[in-house]
Formats: structure tokens, sequence, C-alpha cells
């Protein structure tokens, strides 16, 4: 198994009210057989309703609040950060956890989308992002 | 906000199980802080303790049995799909969804790895997936 992703499916109860809720942060998706799909770098977010996905894949769909996953998006300063969360406000989040200074020393907050999806923004120097978007692992044991 | 994800987060109830999953996929990580990161393509996937996933994120943890996302491993065969979903059990999955031919003419399963989180592995031939592991949504409009 190669070591990588391919799609990121966010199962959602409204799909015009999770569409919206990404159109408004400015992503660019397609919309066929009631399935949104949204090219992200070399990976794809799609949108489909939570009970299909949860019967396509054989399994039962209790609704906690919480699903277990979080989805991360590296930006390039704190400042980012701040902006971000703002337009996720905005755009309908919660913000659960307000931007803050991590343990790390990098600066992060954490928002909730329409569906319950959990995202944080996080400004991690130590982490690269490099010029197209992706994100590289430092070697922790480097000295 | 730009259009991708930089982590896939897997919250986990116990670190040393779910990396010994990961491992025998043959997945290579590096454990950091009671962490384990995997690069994986242009991002990254982490395992971390679920409990402190949610706390971090300001949100609670009811824990149902499904979490609301799926993870997709595209694959270029059917036949990869069948020895992909033959290794994940043999590493300790739960098959939810065995292979079978999908709506959109593709051949595709399911499983559930240690900690409940969903997989989909799938041969999917209406989209490209590039040399470097990468996948390119189709122009669902083109003619």
């Amino acid at each position: 198994m190669e070591q990588r992703v391919s799609l990121i499916t966010l199962g959602v109860r409204d799909l015009a009210r999770a569409t919206e809720f990404y159109r408004r942060l400015g992503w660019v998706g397609q919309e066929t057989q009631s399935t949104v799909f949204f090219q992200a770098g070399g990976l794809a977010v799609v949108l489909w309703d939570r009970a299909e996905l949860a019967a396509d894949a054989g399994v039962e769909d209790t609704g906690a609040s919480f699903g277990g996953i979080a989805l991360a998006h590296n930006v390039r300063s704190a400042a980012e950060v701040d902006q971000l969360l703002d337009a996720a406000a905005a755009a309908g989040a919660t913000i659960t956890q307000p931007a803050r200074t991590t343990f790390y020393g990098g600066y992060a907050g954490c928002f909730v989308d329409t569906e319950g999806h959990t995202w944080e923004i996080a400004h991690n120097p130590g982490f690269t992002l490099n010029d197209d978007g992706s994100l590289t692992l430092p070697d922790f044991d480097a000295p």
C-alpha cells in the first residue's frame, strides 16, 4: 500500500449547505450525481451524503458530535491563521479552539464546519510548506 | 483558503496498535512526542491520541462507531483492490464492504482500521492516477 491518500470524503447532512460553506471559503468544485468534488493538490476532497457514505462503506452512523478525524490546513504565518479562522467563522463555521501559541512553537486554532467536521488552521515553522502547497515533514531525529 | 489539505490526523485509542497496523500495510513513519507522522505524498497522515485530539480541537468525543469521514486510496487495477483489501484484513482491519463493481464502472471495497476509521480501496478508471500517485479528477462536464 503506497503511503498516500487519494480522496477525503466528508459525509454531509445537507449537501447544498456544505457546498455553500466551502464555496464561501473560496473552494471551486464540480457537482455530479449529488456529489461535489474538489481538486485539492494531489488529492480530492469530496462532499457526499453522510447516510449514503456510511451505507456504501458498510458501517453504521451513530451520529457522534466528533468523528475522530481532524483535517489540517497549514499556512505560512500566524496572521494567516487569524485571517482564515475569521473567514471560516464568517462562512458559517463554529470556532471550537481560538488561535493560540502551540507547544511546538507554532500558532493554531480550530473550527468545526457546518457538518461537524473538524479543521485546524496552523502555522508550524517546523514543517516545510512548499511553494506548491505540499507539506514536508522534518526529520524529527535530526540534531 | 487554498484548496488543499495538509495533514489528516487520525485519533487513536491505542497508538501502538494503530502504528503497528499501518506498519503492517508498509507505511514508514516517525514517532515523536507520542505522535506518529507519515509523509504521504504532499500531505501527512498523523496518528495521535483520540482524547488529546478532541481536547486540542475543543470538541467532545462521544464515541460513535462511524466518524462521518472515509479516506480513499485509489489503485490502478481491480486486482490491486483485492490485494490491498486482503492485506488490510491480514493487518487487522475489518472488511465492512467486500470489493464489488461500482455504479461508476469501477471496483472498490472498504475496511475499517483498528481505530474505527473507514478506508475505501478503489479502482476508478475515470479518475486519473498520475505516476506520482496524485489523483486528477476528470472534467465531469466534458462530452
